[in-house]
């Protein structure tokens, strides 16, 4: 193992203490105990590196070197710092311990860049321990909302603004203007996809974060008795559904990537062996870099399972209940990125991102691009996480080179 | 409404007075406290009436009148007094109420009968206090086993055995001979289907009781990020459960009656929204008179699903745990019951029954066949259940006239 993987394996390990499950992997949620630890424990690593640090009000951390020539032009780079439960070594956490690493190497073997260098542990963007997700990159771009969260709690009925003034941390003020010196935000994450470990490439160049809709597919048959009921009186809400979702998962196919549609939840009622199902929910997950392509799947889906419900006599209802549209990267970051990929000799792959990051949210306030390394069998959120450490290093090393172009060169 | 009606809706509200559910409908299920009240009420009642009445061992409750010429071959009625939880007023309920007022008018309008003529109040047929269902006829015909339900208990963790002494009932004496009296069973009872309510016939003449498979039917696939995984990398076990719950069901309809196929029940791992399903298990309930068909459809459905899971890459396990045959009703009584439609001039249909009853018990001890009223709507279990008193009363005028053939005739 390299020196780089090796450096980058102990401080993941060293992050990943705080909040070591003993159940299996990290659950490091956000304003808990083990967060606070995690946050304090890199406020001071940056100290020691000599970085300015500081935290905003709600618990962002900040790590900096200050631009000798445009002081207030910042290339800032990180991820978030709190896990799912049971989440894995990588997820987030890579991008901060990658970051951090990249600014202490920049800073030894370059000194002060001309543009500010930032190095970002966000707070929260799981939306694990409360309803509400990316609460860290929402504050930096002034987008959170204090309404949104006063009023929620987390699963054991701690209020969310209790478990932030515990942590010492309170609201952004919102009539604050929004900080102008972001000039750049690069994030270095794990796939959690399988795209680069199937096509044997160790990077991943993202330009495009897929926009997501989400639907609740109600439909409403007759319950009946299962032995009783002749086949041609029935109104079977299951096998409605299930005719419902084989055609709109066909549909997907047929039109190919980067489209893709996912039934990952069913609800029937009564479901018991011997009744024919009066009732079944399924909900439908639909994604891709192109919110037109949403759209007009969107349609077609709908006149198909319109069509389904009225041959099969039940009732259907649609839900649309998340509708987020696609975040293209920076085209000239994503030409840094791409450039110093081929001047390294990376073995590199330009893609889109399938699953949400911090940076859909910083795109909306900087340009933003992302790194991508592999996530081994596509595993991610689950202690059995995982990426080859030459990989972790190759990522790296993209991540300084495009931190060098963009904060060091004119 | 005609007098017969009336009584029979007066001894129904009476009989489901015992177990009345303040949730709704009528809870009496084995061995309870309004089970025995039931049970000791019917007793009185069929004391009033002037038949010799007795309990067996285990609570069965017998109420005859006998034969002057034949006094040692017994033509037997009735039905079981348990209920579901929240069941309704009919179910099991009505048989023993019909029987009840048959023998009373049989008595009344010819005296004593040539062959005897016997009332049973059946313990148990539902299942639903023990996980043990026909506990009352099993008991008849000689099949239940003590060690079936010795180590059995409710959901309040109350054994089986405790119950039973409780209400001062004990195990049958299993070396004991069975009783070698009966020469015929009929029982009444609601269709819990809507086919007579659907062709407006107010009596269903029973020449088959349907026999059951039951399947869990389990397709293991691959858990996937939702958004990451594009649909060519995919082993969605959703996809393929819906593509198989298709095929059966569309293979069930191409069949056409008596054939039916239910999925019931559907459950899916993890189950959330942003993941593609590693795991979906259904059931599979399908039942036919022929047994033939049974086996052959099980052959054809397990073939066709071996091939869907091929195609689609996902694992497959099939496990058929219930395997009932099908139980023809002796073609004498039927022949019986149809000719006293005819001469009463009643407006019958010859059918089956896609339901299990205590007579598919008693059938293996004596010849046996049933009539059925119409369910509206064809709910049962339930505490809107109903028949029209009308057809109530048509259908105790088929058993009256089935009886008097029986036992009366030489």
């Amino acid at each position: 193992m390299t020196e780089l993987s090796k450096d980058i394996m102990q401080l993941l390990e060293w992050l990943g203490y705080f909040g070591n499950d003993p159940e299996g992997g990290v659950t490091r949620l956000l304003y808990t105990k083990e967060w606070l630890e995690a946050q304090k424990a890199l406020e001071h690593w940056m100290n020691t590196e000599g970085f300015d640090v500081h935290f905003d009000e709600v618990g962002n951390l900040f790590g900096g070197l200050q631009g000798t020539k445009y002081p207030n032009e910042t290339i800032m780079t990180g991820s978030h710092v709190d896990t799912v439960r049971n989440g894995g070594l990588y997820d987030g956490q890579f991008g901060i311990v990658a970051g951090l690493l990249a600014l202490k190497h920049l800073k030894e073997t370059h000194g002060q860049p001309l543009r500010s260098l930032q190095l970002v542990s966000m707070a929260e963007e799981e939306g694990s321990r409360f309803p509400y997700a990316f609460w860290g990159s929402k504050n930096i771009v002034g987008t959170a909302r204090r309404e949104e969260v006063e009023n929620i709690s987390d699963f054991d009925g701690i209020a969310f603004v209790d478990a932030m003034r515990d942590c010492g941390f309170h609201f952004r003020n919102e009539s604050a203007t929004i900080r102008q010196d972001l000039k750049a935000f690069v994030e270095i994450h794990i796939e959690q996809g399988s795209v680069l470990e199937k096509e044997a490439k160790s990077v991943g160049v993202v330009n495009n974060i897929v926009g997501q809709r989400r639907f609740t597919v109600e439909v409403t048959g007759e319950a009946n008795h299962a032995g009783t009921t002749p086949m041609g009186y029935r109104k079977d809400a299951v096998q409605a559904a299930s005719a419902m979702i084989c055609d709109v998962i066909n549909r997907a196919r047929v039109h190919g990537d980067p489209l893709v549609a996912t039934v990952g939840k069913i609800e029937v009622k009564p479901n018991v062996v011997n009744v024919v199902p009066g009732h079944a929910l399924f909900t439908l997950d639909i994604r891709h870099t192109e919110k037109s392509m949403l759209v007009q799947f969107t349609e077609e889906i709908t006149t198909a399972l319109n069509q389904i419900a009225k041959d099969m006599n039940v009732g259907l209802q649609i839900d649309m209940w998340m509708d987020a549209d696609p975040v293209p990267m920076d085209t000239r970051i994503v030409e840094v990125i791409e450039q110093q990929c081929k001047e390294i000799g990376l073995n590199y792959k330009l893609m889109h991102s399938g699953a949400g990051h911090d940076s859909q949210i910083l795109a909306g306030l900087t340009p933003t691009a992302m790194i991508f390394v592999p996530s081994k069998d596509g595993i991610s959120h689950n202690p059995a996480e995982y990426t080859d450490p030459y990989d972790l290093a190759e990522g790296v090393k993209a991540l300084i080179g495009t931190l060098y172009t963009l904060a060091y060169e004119e």
